[in-house]
């Protein structure tokens, strides 16, 4: 039985996801609130959790972030080029607001923490979570952790070897040749003049994609070694593409780990299973934290 | 002042360094056993410890190695192609001799742990180890653990975009182009005719394996984000390739990711600190925990 009342934001570039739930994953209630500026959209958000007698607040923001609690601005949105959200105390804005304790971790990270707490990745002690859409990002969860590290994660820019053939220049303006730039969402739609939506039918599309995808997976395997790699985001709607990346991280893997993971790789490079509701049910586990830590 | 008196084994794939010291990293006695087959050498080992009075031991061991409590074979020496030493339960041996609490890890786990521990990232929540040698692997440590995953790091083996001029093959068997078979010692040798030592007159070698190596720490940058890497290993004792590859990595990275971190380049890529007793000190902290989790 649910003894906590618990708020969860998932602070995307586009919407604010606001939601009420309690720490077994139930959502009760939720608003989408788009995201224009601070001074703009941090009243409404704070507007709609106010009155809600909520016990913890867990937020899932869009980065980079300040995870580092020793720094002055722990809580902050850092560099992002939303200009208006750029320096911006996200945290310390909803809890003098609500007074309550406020958890607070990627967005990416936030659907690890749902995936492992509420979903297919329980009992796991290291997972990582890949969303592939209009950029590429990732979490980790770790022994009980979401790793951070000096910064956090930011797997989306791992480099990539691409193919003689792919003569497409990148999207990515800091890298030539990473993840992000060569296989999210606007990368597909710009190399092949199309949207990705459109291109469903086309096999060297996805064929392509899934290589880069691959790739990017060898390098997790290798270094985090997950136990399992879940896989969500728009593209990854094009659900074609898990057997052609299952394939492909295979022959680069080519038999140098064996585990019993790898060995049942249908059940290794996964959809996520909780119907685009892991981010907020994440949300909701990082306020149950917040509260467990604050006592 | 100490108060523990702990034995070491860096179980290597050439010879077995056993140790006895205490709990501050203070090493009294060290002997090297060669590493033959474990009918021959575990006997030895035992020999020398068995009289020591050691309250604990810890083993930093080649691998791979089963790290899982939960599997049958834990504490095992697992797929190595050292086949005498393949399957070969070199903890629960050591165990049943000593009557002690053993600790184990990877060799490279050992070496992150001896310099978080005792040496020059004491205080840092997550740090990578590299060793470059004959081979190449990779330790981690994060909040406070050494980092296993599904099975542990294997990060000799992240895939490399090779150069279009460099025409040598890789010596991976697995891999076409991962870090290990293009830019290890016996890499270098077979790509040059030479061996590393004797083309340290040579900027064109340095500058190709600053340049793979680099790829290879951006990758880990991107997914682990370690507040320090340290490089260890035989072809890092060319200590040209430290700048060159610090000049490497700032060019891959290209101002992405800002931290204090990366703009101290010099205290982030460095050697290590410990002359070499990085890994036996490990091993020494590998015993207190041991026998730490066994009270």
């Amino acid at each position: 039985m649910a003894k906590l009342r618990l708020g969860a934001l998932e602070a995307g570039g586009t919407k604010m996801v606001c939601a009420i739930g309690d720490e077994n994953g139930t959502i009760y209630e939720q608003v989408s609130i788009p995201t224009t500026t601070p001074k703009e959209t941090i009243p409404k958000m704070i507007a709609y959790f106010r009155d809600k007698g909520i016990d913890a607040l867990g937020i899932a923001c869009f980065g980079p972030i300040e995870l580092d609690r020793d720094s002055e601005k722990y809580g902050y949105i850092t560099t992002t080029p939303k200009l208006a959200w750029r320096d911006c105390d996200i945290v310390g804005q909803m809890q003098e607001a609500l007074h309550c304790p406020v958890g607070f971790d990627t967005d990416v990270n936030g659907s690890v923490l749902g995936e492992v707490t509420f979903g297919q990745a329980q009992g796991k002690k290291c997972v990582m979570y890949l969303t592939i859409g209009t950029g590429v990002g990732g979490g980790i969860y770790s022994n009980g952790e979401l790793h951070h590290g000096m910064l956090h994660p930011e797997t989306g820019h791992v480099l990539i070897t691409k193919r003689t053939a792919d003569t497409y220049a990148g999207r990515c303006p800091y890298h030539k040749n990473c993840l992000e730039g060569l296989a999210a969402g606007p990368a597909i739609e710009e190399r092949w003049g199309r949207k990705a939506v459109d291109l469903a039918d086309c096999p060297e599309v996805w064929e392509l994609e899934a290589d880069y995808i691959a790739q990017a997976l060898t390098g997790y395997v290798m270094t985090v070694s997950p136990e399992m790699i879940i896989l969500g985001g728009g593209v990854m709607h094009q659900e074609q593409l898990f057997p052609l990346i299952r394939k492909k991280l295979k022959e680069y893997i080519n038999g140098y780990i064996v585990t019993d993971e790898l060995a049942d790789m249908e059940h290794y490079v996964v959809p996520a299973s909780l119907h685009d509701d892991q981010g907020i049910m994440g949300c909701l586990e990082l306020a149950r934290r917040a509260l467990e830590n604050d006592h």
